[in-house]
């Protein structure tokens, strides 16, 4: 069934997240990229497969799948042997996706109103005051999951690598452009390297690249 | 289990979405209100519970959950025999979660410019031109849904009622207050109706009134 799927992504983006799940569940796929510097998400074409004009979007033999926390959750429920989420504890479960759920509704987010602060306000002047706020707000966002998420843990979840690593990877990579240092959280630094480690990982940057 | 279950909550806000999950459930659950125009979200006591300041949040035996679409998976699961959601099914699962995480992401944070624009920005006249893209913006949200998602089904999800209708009922309902009348969007508005009508949603309420 994998080797029915399709993944639209633009490097960099929120898309990674996905694409480094795939990589690690060891998934058969295509990945398509998209030219959003051109507006390729907004085509007649790609609107049909994702209306929200956006990535990612993941065509499945069952239909298409938006959303990166929703994409992880697929992915790993899918290749259940490559332990990406803990399917079988309800509160874990839970837990994953409240990380997830909190990258995707407040961190990308607080991101998101540097590159798209158009999104929000019309005013330009306006655009410019939201991006002044990016830094601190992303400092308080990385604070959280320093001292709350992470901890002294090795991964997101504890000992066991799930698709939450990925996507917080993903993240803590936007830092350095929203003018955070990412060593400002020594644990996220930390796991951000750990991460990049991965074969799977450096595969999917690879192919992204 | 659930009887060690409290969620904390305050009425009219995204909470509202699991207390309606909790009573369709039939969980056993103690409700704690917080009164946030007085800033009880963001006491030491409610901070320690949780340090996101922020509702809504659940306690329990294993320790606290927060994330709104985290929540309504959690009380789905935890309470099978209900079909809250199609928990045999990866792809249907992957469906519901890209809904509510839709709702988490994007029409939760169009909504939230309104009332809370201080978030994004300092500046009070680019706070003025956040709030006055609002109602732009939940249309547009709406017309997707009701669209893309809705359809001419019964519920979110088909036939079987799940989370997802209590959270997207809790949403639509904050059309009003965002200058938007639900009319404009006639599936969204019978939604809205039959998701009103639902015993369960109704103890809700009278519960958080
Ligand atoms: N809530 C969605 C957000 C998706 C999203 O905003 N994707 C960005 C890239 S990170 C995008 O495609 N932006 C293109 C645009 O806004 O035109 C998710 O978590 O997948
Ligand atoms: N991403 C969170 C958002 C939670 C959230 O923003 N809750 C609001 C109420 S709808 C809140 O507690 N606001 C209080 C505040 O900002 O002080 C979720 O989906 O649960």
């Amino acid at each position: 069934m994998s080797q029915d799927l399709t993944l639209y992504y633009a490097p960099g983006t929120c898309a990674q997240a996905v694409l480094i799940a795939l990589h690690e569940a060891g998934a058969a796929f295509q990945a398509q990229r998209l030219n959003m510097a051109e507006g390729a998400q907004r085509t007649p074409a790609y609107l049909a497969i994702n209306p929200k004009g956006r990535v990612p979007a993941l065509v499945t033999p069952q239909g298409v799948l938006t959303e990166t926390a929703a994409l992880l959750l697929y992915v790993a429920q899918t290749h259940p042997d490559k332990q990406l989420a803990p399917l079988g504890d309800p509160f874990q479960l839970a837990r994953l996706q409240e990380f997830n759920s909190y990258l995707a509704s407040t961190v990308h987010i607080s991101h998101a109103h540097r590159p798209r602060a158009a999104r929000w306000a019309d005013d330009e002047a306006a655009q410019k005051a939201m991006q002044a706020k990016v830094p601190h707000n992303m400092r308080d966002a990385f604070a959280l999951i320093e001292q709350h998420y992470l901890g002294d843990k090795t991964w997101v979840m504890g000992e066991q690598y799930t698709v939450a690593d990925g996507y917080l990877f993903t993240m803590a990579g936007w830092l350095k452009s929203d003018s955070v240092d990412i060593n400002e959280f020594p644990r996220v630094a930390a796991h951000y390297a750990r991460v990049a480690a991965r074969p799977a990982v450096q595969a999917a940057l690879a192919q992204s690249a």
